[in-house]
C-alpha cells in the first residue's frame, strides 16, 4: 500500500524531475524542481519529492544550515544522535551548521518538502535498512 | 465577493494572528505566522495571509532580499518602473537587494505566501488606491 499517492503530482510547486543529479547519496527515487537558483541569493530552494521507502544519506550542510518546509505526504527526520520525528504537512525543520542528519518519506506514503539550503552539503554513509525499517511513528 | 475564502484558514502552514506588529505599513488585514526565527540562520521565514484588497506599502530589502513561495489565492506583485505581475499558488519571486517593491492580495481574493527573507526592510508610501484599482489581469 502505499498512502499519499497525489504527491507525486506535486503540493503547489512542482515535483520536476527525476533527479539523477543526487542520486547517488538517496536510497530510492526522489523528484527534484529548482525553484530559486540565483547568485545574488545566499540560498537555494527547492522543491524535493520522495517515493515511498526513499530517503536521502546521511548529511551535513557546511557554512551554511537548511530548512525544510513540508507541503505533503509522510516522512521522518533525524539528526544523529536524537529519535527520528515524523513530519507531516505544515512542519517546519531547521538543521544547523555541522549537524549530522537525513529526512525522507515513510516506508508505505510519498513525501514532499521544500528545502532552502545555504552552504555545501557533506554526504556521508545510507541510513541503514536496520534504522529506517525499525522507524515507528 | 471574495475568491477563495478558504485561504483565511492557512494552506499547508498556519495563518498565525493579525499582522499587527507592520500593521502601519499594510492597507487592510494581513496574518503573520513565523515558522523561522533562528539566531544561527541569516533568513527569517514567515507565512502572510492577506484579506481581499490587502498589501503591503512600498518598500526596499536592504542588505539582503526575498523570496516569495505563493501557496494560496490570488495576489499581485509589482516593481517600481514595471508592469505588476499577477501570481497564483506555485509562483515564485525573488526580490533583488535594493529594489523597491510591494505585494499583496487581489481585489476579490484571499492571498496567502510564504516569505524567506534576509536583510532589513526599508518601508516606504503606501500603494496608491489609484495604482491598485486599476490592476487588471
Amino acid at each position: 500500500m502505499s498512502k499519499n499517492e497525489e504527491v507525486k503530482n506535486g503540493v503547489i510547486f512542482p515535483v520536476g524531475e527525476k533527479n539523477t543529479a543526487y542520486a547517488q547519496y538517496f536510497v530510492g527515487q526522489s523528484y527534484l524542481k529548482s525553484l530559486v537558483a540565483d547568485p545574488e541569493v545566499n540560498v537555494g530552494v527547492g522543491n524535493v519529492t520522495f517515493e515511498t521507502g526513499c530517503r536521502n544519506n546521511w548529511h551535513i550542510h557546511r557554512n551554511g544550515y537548511q530548512i525544510l518546509l513540508v507541503t505533503g505526504g509522510e516522512g521522518w527526520y533525524q539528526e544523529d544522535g536524537k529519535p527520528a520525528q515524523h513530519l507531516e504537512p505544515g512542519d517546519v525543520i531547521v538543521t544547523h551548521d555541522g549537524v549530522k542528519h537525513w529526512h525522507g518519506a515513510a516506508k508505505d506514503s510519498w513525501f514532499e518538502h521544500v528545502a532552502i539550503t545555504a552552504g555545501t552539503p557533506e554526504w556521508l554513509e545510507p541510513v541503514s535498512d536496520e534504522l529506517y525499517d525499525n522507524l515507528q511513528q
